[in-house]
């Protein structure tokens, strides 16, 4: 199942659906719990796709992708976590805002899991209980905003630095995702779950550890090797097979 | 004014009213846009506090009081700032539960400014125009959780770690604010804003310049010097002059 939230045009109103081939289905009501079919159907050429849900909180684990499978190092005992700002998220095709002055900032194609469940102190085994759906994350950072001791809260919170979309697809194997990026056109990544370190269901587990998961949280996995600067005037795109392309322009605070 | 968030004996629901003396006038609606008053009113004796507000984002900085005014440092051109989610935030006489085989966990008695009004790139001037209130915030922390790379976030994240009132007083002059602490009844911190490294209105206007603050946003404003460790048993008082006493009962997480 896919589910996108979009607005008709000349319209302000987000709306929720049912993605079927080209037609949306439009439903209402609470996305994890209540959803009722409206009756309604859309052509997807007719409408603007938005950000497919708002989230509860953003989480991102970073240094999560190793370039070679090979040379994989154990699971960190202590993540790198972060939280983003709800204030970040943007839709697809929606610019991505570059702020004056920063020269440095990365896109990164990344897996987000959208959890559907009430967690804590899960076990691994239990998280693809937890787990709502998936949708593709362009996790940008402002690299000249991370604190000189560490913290990367400043750089990944900037207005715009959250693309989500452009559907959550409740019916994907995580495990073996493929997830790539281009910017321009040209491919920048490429990878599988082969490269990941911390798995994504002892991911959720360990967060579960320290703060309860709840329907709405997005838990965005890390990026594979590749991500790289971007700069006014470029189209990233970024895309994972089963869930779909997110793709945004980039464009900086100018006018 | 004073706001409270509030229970009823035997009953769940969370109601709102203003605070006059001891007695509680009732009100619905939104806090910041839209409050009417019930009529109906309760004695401050016969109810439970709850957290003054849930929190839109809880965004936290780091290291910013000196313990001696004359030796302060300039502000900082990057300030260390935080994440705790929501999950975090509990109220007064809530149990604060220390995760197991978590020992090092401190307390910090903190100013929290509550926004109240969207704020985007303003300037410190207008810092005061976007603020709604204050309350008293416990911005506790798991050392050991702390990424030996400079990540604060999993330590200042656990579940309860974020104790807040126990009233929003929307007047009141953060300039001159005391900040005082007590563990067991000991005191172990109080000091005043000339101890304060980046004031609260740079603060303010500097966040604005990378995420859009909206109502409900809370900015936990530092803490000063004298912030000591917890222990099973222990109940850690924090209070501000003209807003008023948190005190929080702590416990580990064996039942």
């Amino acid at each position: 199942m896919k589910l996108v939230r979009f607005s008709l045009p000349a319209e302000n109103t987000i709306r929720s659906g049912y993605l079927e081939g080209h037609s949306i289905h439009e439903f209402v009501g609470d996305m994890f719990s209540g959803r009722e079919k409206t009756g309604r159907s859309f052509e997807l050429e007719q409408v603007s796709l938005r950000a497919p849900l708002v989230p509860n909180h953003i989480i991102g684990i970073g240094k999560n992708f190793v370039p070679d499978h090979t040379e994989k190092p154990p699971v960190p005992e202590l993540p790198i976590l972060f939280f983003k700002p709800l204030t970040a998220v943007v839709g697809p095709g929606d610019a991505v805002i570059l702020p004056q002055g920063t020269a440095e900032i990365k896109f990164e194609s990344e897996l987000a899991v959208i959890i559907g469940r009430t967690a804590k102190d899960i076990h691994p085994t239990q998280a693809d209980d937890v787990i709502f759906g998936f949708t593709v994350a362009n996790d940008l950072g402002a690299f000249n905003y991370f604190h000189p001791e560490g913290h990367w809260t400043i750089g990944k919170a900037f207005d715009t630095f959250c693309p989500l979309g452009p559907v959550i697809e409740t019916d994907f194997n995580y495990r073996t995702a493929r997830i790539q990026a281009a910017v321009n056109g040209v491919m920048k990544q490429d990878a599988t779950m082969e490269h990941i370190i911390t798995p994504i269901d002892e991911m959720i587990a360990y967060i579960s550890r320290f703060m309860t998961l709840n329907p709405g949280d997005v838990i965005l996995t890390g990026t594979p090797a590749g991500s790289d600067y971007v700069r006014h005037g470029d189209v990233v795109d970024c895309w994972i097979e089963g869930i779909g392309r997110l793709s945004n322009p980039v464009q900086t605070n100018s006018q």
